[in-house]
């Protein structure tokens, strides 16, 4: 039991409630109660924190992300043909359980120093991630990703649907850890793959389908030459375009494509500044929620975003949108901090246990200092932490009732093994790019 | 006179040299050596400082700004109308040299902790920020504003440029302020009073000349409307698009006028992020550049783009250029962090004495650590600067050899104090805020 007083507390509850001084209070892994005002008597045993005027928020959710890709953060930059250059070769040759498991360690010390948590997760090896999400304390949705291409953990869709069926048997049931599958994306699943996985999780319902859609123009042009239509309606063909579906990316939708995600109850992680990396272009939010599809902050895999904080996404998102908009109007700031908490956790079929403050919601929050001269004046707190704000100023992270971090100290993590393991990785894997480049020069 | 030892010495030259482990030796103000492999036997009374291996580097410089908005950060966020409902009564009756005096110290003070050893500054009182620049210890271009919407320093062009000669008076010769001339822009300066400023500038060759310009669709339709032309073309009708020119924005200027803007040397500061929060639009980078017109980074004032650093500049710089190419190729990490040092140094007019590392040249350098997780595997220094590093990660800054920040303790100004005061301002301030919705409601 935790007593946090003296907090301005934002909810992000439906009307948005905050207290410019208040306090909340955990029991288990919940939320037992908040308010504003002084804090109440504190019961026997209860630990009590003076959070000084700090601001106490939801922890953020991270609704797309590759974790294991740390180790590939910006390698290849500013280069087109990234993909089959270095992922495809790296991932088949250096991809092993132990390397997503320390790529995913180093991913989960980022996440929790940033303030984030909840990650959804695509990736090879699936069960190894989804240990690390459980051991570092953190909330996860983990999908073991099908793909065509034989990638590293599977030759054939028989393989990874074995792998999936591995995955959900071990946590399925576990209160933070929630085992998906992730088929790749249209054109590298193909048709008949994603109806096998529309099969598979139509038996399986506790298990949601991530996958990457309307994403590339190729992808586009692939859905027109391959089957006479859009990558929206392929997916919705082989039936996968169902409630809970996790789509990532959604750049390339249109009005009717979207007007079908919103019926069938599709989400939507937003990956803004890694489309816009990639030079691809930015996808159509404000129509999304126009129509109430929920939409959430994402970072993707950093190796397209090369962080894994919302902070970082957090001024592109509206202000790609204000762009869209010619308009300061667009986006504003507490619908940004919306789509990096309850709103990603709606997409992630979470939101009666994360992303708001409310009695009964499972306790997970962070703790943010205003102390630094960047944020100062703090006219609307919103503003603050999404146009000056950084993870540096998340000072404390609890999950599930549980402190992930207190004064910057991550406690469910050996800091320091944790970065020797990735760099020994890091290593590694700089000895198979040498010899990529070494091949092309 | 310092060494600095152990060091990955990113000097940002012509040839973009970098020593992987290098050495660099101050002596007075300047840099007096530099190298690679191990430092030389230090000399008699020598600092000798071990760098462990971070990155050292020329000092930041943010090439258009406005100090004292610090005060205003945040506020009046997503409105359009903005500039009329909160800035200009607020600045009438509010801004006074006191108040630019504290306000124009929390920007110093947040610079300093960003590692931006430079800033050119517009604004009014501007002898007030000078005297602020000076005591900190920093770089800067201060530019006294004149307009004719009767600021809160001069009813008059007449006064104001009297403001001008005092500015000049005080800071010519000075070795890290010059004083500079700040015409607002056409549409509000206009151009018999831009044609005034010319023939002063003319007149005063160590003044450059700043000024906003191109920055809004009303600002294309009132040149057309008044003066039959575009608005670059008005600045040059008034004899002001000169060498030296520093033009913050240029978000609507043709081919034409970037051929007329190379050829009379013209420089651009670029404020990526303010623009887009405005959702003015993307300067058309690309093509200024291929002019090889000198194009800064810039932070344009804290309530457009909330902080002062140039790493929250830097993503949105490369993105916007990538999203307008359609590629992952524009603007590759390592031309963005030019465009933050040595670019922005030409921008300025200061490209002799700071933006990199050579001999000779000021020691205006900071040193960046590389120890948070979220920074590694480094595939690449500059993309890990541009895209991953952070404000916090400034560990240290030297202007013209002197320390104005170690191990983040600013040495030059007594932090407390700079927060106290600007928390009382803010105070003053938010009364007459509360009258402005007041009267409105």
């Amino acid at each position: 039991m935790t007593l946090l007083a003296n907090a301005r507390i934002l909810t992000m509850d439906a009307g948005m409630t905050e207290h410019d001084r208040g306090w909340l209070r955990t029991g288990g892994s919940r939320i037992a109660a908040l308010g504003g005002g002084p804090a109440p008597p504190p019961l026997a045993g209860e630990e009590v924190i003076d959070c000084g005027g700090d601001i106490v928020m939801p922890g953020m959710v991270n609704s797309h992300c590759h974790m294991t890709m740390t180790l590939f953060r910006g390698l290849g930059e500013d280069v087109d043909d990234r993909l089959f250059r270095y992922v495809l070769p790296l991932e088949r040759q250096a991809i092993t359980p132990r390397t997503v498991r320390i790529g995913s360690t180093l991913a989960a010390l980022e996440l929790i120093r940033a303030g984030v948590t909840t990650v959804a997760d695509m990736y090879y090896f699936e069960q190894e991630v989804g240990r690390v999400v459980d051991r570092a304390g953190l909330r996860g949705v983990v999908g073991q990703t099908l793909a065509d291409f034989a990638p590293p953990d599977a030759r054939t869709i028989d393989e990874g649907l074995a792998l999936t069926e591995d995955l959900a048997g071990e946590f399925r049931g576990h209160p933070r850890v929630t085992p998906s599958v992730a088929p790749h994306a249209p054109y590298s699943t193909g048709l008949a793959a994603m109806a096998r996985v529309a099969e598979w999780a139509a038996l399986n319902p506790g298990v949601p389908v991530q996958l990457h859609l309307a994403e590339m123009v190729s992808e586009t042009e692939w859905a027109a030459r391959t089957h006479g239509c859009r990558p929206v309606e392929v997916v919705d063909r082989a039936g996968l375009l169902r409630p809970g579906l996790i789509a990532a990316h959604c750049l390339f939708v249109t009005e009717a494509d979207m007007d079908r995600m919103a019926e069938q109850g599709v989400g939507v992680a937003h990956n803004a500044r890694s489309n816009a990396k990639a030079g691809r272009g930015i996808a159509p939010v404000a129509g999304m929620r126009a129509r109430a599809i929920p939409v959430g902050i994402a970072t993707d895999g950093p190796m397209s975003g090369n962080t894994l904080d919302l902070f970082a996404q957090f001024a592109p998102v509206s202000m790609f949108q204000k762009l869209l908009g010619q308009s300061r109007r667009p986006m504003p700031a507490r619908d940004v901090l919306r789509m990096g908490t309850i709103e990603a956790a709606r997409v992630l079929g979470l939101a009666a246990r994360t992303g708001s403050l409310e009695p009964g919601k499972e306790a997970d929050l962070i703790r943010i200092a205003l102390a630094d001269p960047r944020l100062h004046p703090v006219w609307d707190p919103y503003a603050t932490l999404v146009f000056a704000a950084l993870p540096t100023d998340v000072t404390d992270v609890m999950c599930a009732g549980r402190w992930l971090m207190r004064g910057r100290e991550v406690l469910t993590l050996e800091h320091d093994r944790v970065m020797a393991d990735a760099m020994q990785v890091a290593g590694e894997f700089g000895a198979v790019v040498a010899a990529i480049d070494g091949a092309r020069a």
